[in-house]
């Protein structure tokens, strides 16, 4: 069997860059340490960009928009016709990432991966009718093969387009009723704990609610218990098209080396599948934000993540990584443009 | 005797723009509550500015440098002199805070209240005279009556400055080598608490360096016990004359309008001062991050604040502040330009 391409080698990090980096830093007018955790990522860009002064001038944000089966158990408080509806509002300009990504001046593409009732082409939304939806993973697979490798070329599509026009930085977004229960049952699998631990409220389930949806997360992992023996076949069981479209966009995104800042919980199920699917793509991936849906800290823990912002976010779009993107532009900023001190002739050595 | 200035009356908030501000909140595009603490703030910022669309355009940054007697103690790992090497260094553009003023566009004034050695005039920078540095407050007060008035209208006339200039919110920032001690001994006073829970290491110190920091500040709180019998007495007992143009600045912008955000542990200190003298002025301090100093979580504890950001941010210059400000900014983008249901013909109610 032939290697599939999210096997493929992820770009290293430069270590003379990170040297030349860190020693840059060392000599910044401040006192050594001062600026935090914003010291560590402008050497860590440094590292993955291949030069000193490392800069991410141009945003790319994408969001993916799927329907999920398993909305027929019950699981979400919204009905399935907002996806379709949200991705008019996404294109229109009045979905919270509309704002943040003109604030940003980002480019946004958002891509119809299937939604239950097939839309009519939008103007504006790459539309790419995978299915109508996935199949209700609570009685079948959620998706084929067929489906799930699809998912994850369209993601990496989204890498190549940003890279043709010059972007370096990717943010994934997500949008999908039903999603939460699609991530929270992956997570279940990748982090082998019950759905009671990480299932949580997603858009607005009331505590009863999110019993329920955990009960039918168990019931999912025990009927496709014995096909789960790797993450692409935990994801084409229990994931959704916007979930594998963002597997392969991170894995993509290492390979071609465009830096990621990963959003929310959903996001960050995807990115651990990817890298347990390639994990040479960890060192790309950022980390935004802790959500406020219970199973994100676990996720993040496994992933070794450290977040940069808690703000007690749910909202998802990719909107949690927008608002941290002005955080690693500015340590990109102090970085490349702070004085040394022979340059401002400041005593530099504690007396 | 007649009222100080500082005791003038704050501006209220507006109840009706309040209202508004929250049933529009309940009316975007998104699952309620899902932007999380970005939604309380746009509905304050809502009810301090009296619109139910609030904005920042215009940010005001402000530095207070002064020098420190009490650095004759030994209680700092930097030299005296760095506090006048660097007001040379705000105004060249080549420190932190010189950098993120630029990448946020704002208004950046540099005021010397007194360094220990006399500058020449540098351009750009405001030089007030009001002292060769404070007195050694392990000694005697640091500062008289008369010089902390002037650096409380120092930081009031900064404030109008703001506000000609069309300002909507303030940054304050300070250098002053030997500083985090006056900091440290003023948030002892006003946390009735010994020296070592709240001394931290500053710029730099070592363990013994901060054991030795707080025998300092427990010995001069024994030695000025008597005389601290408020606020005012306490800034200018343990006080420098930064952190008394903070605190001018802090009831004055309160007083005109003007948001604030405040920066660190030295800043925050120059809160809780403000808020003793003038209660009403807490509604229009917002606060910026969690910092390094141990004694900062415990100073914000008795403000009741909830900051945004926790990067182990420790260098001060209002560096903290102005990496918050894209939040607040976002905040209110999201806020005023997010589609409401209606608008955007999306479904609201959960199905």
């Amino acid at each position: 069997m032939s290697l599939h391409w999210w096997q493929g080698a992820c770009q290293p990090s430069d270590r003379v860059a990170r040297s030349k980096a860190e020693a840059r830093q060392q000599q910044l007018t401040k006192p050594t340490g001062s600026l935090g955790r914003l010291e560590h990522i402008a050497i860590h860009l440094a590292a993955l960009q291949g030069r000193e002064r490392p800069g991410l001038e141009k945003l790319w944000i994408a969001i993916f928009a799927g329907d999920h089966g398993v909305v027929a158990e019950g699981v979400s408080a919204y009905p399935q016709a907002v996806t379709g509806q949200m991705l008019a509002n996404f294109v229109g300009g009045g979905a919270a990432i509309s704002v943040l990504a003109r604030e940003l001046d980002a480019a946004l593409e958002v891509i119809d991966l299937g939604t239950a009732e097939p839309l009519t082409q939008l103007p504006g939304v790459r539309h790419l009718h995978v299915g109508a939806g996935t199949q209700n993973f609570a009685r079948e697979p959620a998706m084929t093969l067929a489906q799930a490798l699809i998912c994850l070329e369209a993601g990496r599509d989204s890498i190549e387009r940003a890279r043709s026009a010059g972007c370096d930085l990717f943010v994934g977004g997500e949008m999908g009723i039903g999603n939460t229960t699609a991530a929270a049952a992956l997570a279940c699998w990748l982090l082998e704990c019950p759905a009671s631990e990480l299932a949580g409220p997603g858009t607005g389930l009331d505590p009863a609610g999110v019993a329920h949806k955990a009960r039918v997360i168990d019931a999912a992992l025990a009927l496709h218990r014995q096909r789960l023996d790797g993450p692409l076949e935990a994801l084409l069981h229990l994931g959704g098209f916007e979930i594998a479209a963002l597997v392969g966009a991170y894995v993509a995104a290492a390979q071609q080396g465009v830096v990621v800042l990963v959003d929310g919980f959903i996001c960050s199920v995807a990115a651990l599948l990817a890298v347990r699917l390639n994990p040479g793509c960890r060192d790309w991936l950022l980390f935004a934000h802790h959500g406020a849906e219970p199973g994100h800290v676990r996720v993040l823990q496994a992933l070794g993540a450290e977040p940069l912002l808690e703000l007690g976010l749910r909202l998802g779009e990719g909107s949690g990584a927008a608002l941290a993107v002005p955080l690693l532009r500015m340590a990109c900023a102090l970085h490349g443009q702070m004085a040394t001190f022979a340059e401002a002739a400041v005593a530099e050595k504690p007396a």
